[in-house]
């Protein structure tokens, strides 16, 4: 199974891949979002993968706006603990390093450690990406943050796992197809729908939940493109569009809503979930 | 008036001021929001301009953060149009601009009109620093993007104004100080509230502003730091705290919100509005 993801071998969209497919799987790394998207929409690739959501960081909004542009499926979610490593040169030693590389989330996330250590910081592109260019330029005295897969890819050593500066640091994948895939397992549902711009209306809409006691685990919102200070929702909650109770919510929301468009029922990740 | 806001001289942040308060202000460039934020609270600056959403790219998340984060109160909104421009050295032509440099967000709402261009792109920290950084380097054949206060701060040429793809681009901007300003003028408020991790919870938060009829302009969750897949959620709605309806939807919101400030009370941006 060819799964498309977000940045270079050794990603932790890669790691989050295979925590929830299995070792079997053929990584197809990709340079933005979008081309995950494209790749499983052309065939390319047979599943993509895509954050959506960091525990402490907060919604990746592109990705939210791609569901929308594109015709996916989401068939399934992984929630994938982060547990940055700070990774070097085989041999080199901790005393050795000046510099350290990561994408700037990856650096905010590690903020009191590379103090603590004394270390200039340099942004990157990606994660595995800064492994990758540390790798080629053969410095002994920086270092890049990235996953534990990624040293392995890569060949690098890890000078120490686990340097996040707050550990409760969880991303939330969605497993992306071209065709939904029917399950039987407790489930979570994601629309994203517009209302009429008039008071009350989001309240309107989220009554068809409450009425019904179907739990609501996020909702956001985002712009509608060519209409100013009009959003989408995008709405996630416990059930699965094929239960009788969830087919009569969306029937009322679709009284309510101006548009509305089941992303997918999927199996709830509930491996790691914390509360 | 000292006015704090992010970026160098000619930020749009800073003409967004300028367009609120008018020419008389002085204006306090900071490195960053944090910066904006902890200015006003000193007392370093009187007043702070923080940019909270833009039309086409969604919430600035940071900035909602930060609101939490600080104890400073909102006493108004400017909307203000993003008119970008292509902005050179003096006497630089067109024909000679081969690299366009600015931040990456107004790189990319001027994406289909630089591949017009045939320039290539660079990534600069801010709009109004990609011009300083132009102009001290002296060369002719880049040019930035940035707003027309830029250009004339640095004293640089303008080879063309109004260069973004769409032009229903518009930037809402806070204005944050540190004590209230009662105000009779039609208002909006913003809030930030938390409620119990249980199936009804925000409709019942939301019922307080349905019920009275009162109008919700906006909506944005954010994560509860420690409490990961736990929200925040900042409300705007028009009204004015010192209404009695909104004193009872506040009062009623109480007994359902398991936290609840209001963030201020100011008088909503009609001049630019959109609809």
């Amino acid at each position: 199974m060819k799964v498309a993801f977000q940045g270079e071998r050794g990603a932790y969209s890669e790691a989050a891949s295979i925590a929830h497919f299995g070792e079997g799987i053929e990584p197809v790394p990709c340079e933005s979002f979008d081309e995950v998207f494209a790749s499983v929409e052309s065939g390319a690739a047979d599943r993509g993968a895509a954050p959506i959501e960091n525990s402490l960081a907060g919604s990746i909004h592109r990705n939210y706006d791609l569901l929308l542009r594109h015709n996916l499926h989401i068939v399934g979610e992984k929630i994938f603990r982060v547990r940055h490593c700070l990774i070097a040169q085989p041999g080199a030693a901790m005393a050795d390093i000046r510099r350290v590389s990561s994408h700037p989330q990856a650096l905010a996330q590690c903020e009191h450690y590379i103090k603590r250590l004394g270390a200039s910081i340099e942004p990157a592109y990606d994660t595995a990406g800064a492994v990758k260019l540390l790798k080629e330029s053969g410095r002994r005295d920086a270092a890049a943050i990235a996953s534990r897969r990624a040293a392995e890819v890569w060949g690098m050593q890890i000078l120490e796992e686990g340097i996040e500066d707050d550990a409760a640091n969880f991303t939330r994948f969605l497993i992306l197809s071209r065709q939904p895939e029917p399950t039987t397992q407790p489930s979570k549902t994601s629309i994203v729908f517009s209302v009429r711009n008039v008071p009350g209306a989001l309240f309107k809409a989220l009554s068809v939940f409450a009425l019904r006691d179907l739990d609501l685990t996020k909702i956001e919102s985002r712009p509608i493109p060519g209409k100013t200070w009009e959003y989408m929702f995008y709405l996630d909650f416990a059930g699965n569009a094929s239960e009788p109770v969830v087919v009569r919510a969306l029937d009322h929301l679709r009284e309510i809503a101006t548009e509305l468009r089941v992303l997918g029922s999927y199996p709830r990740d509930l491996s790691d979930a914390v509360s």
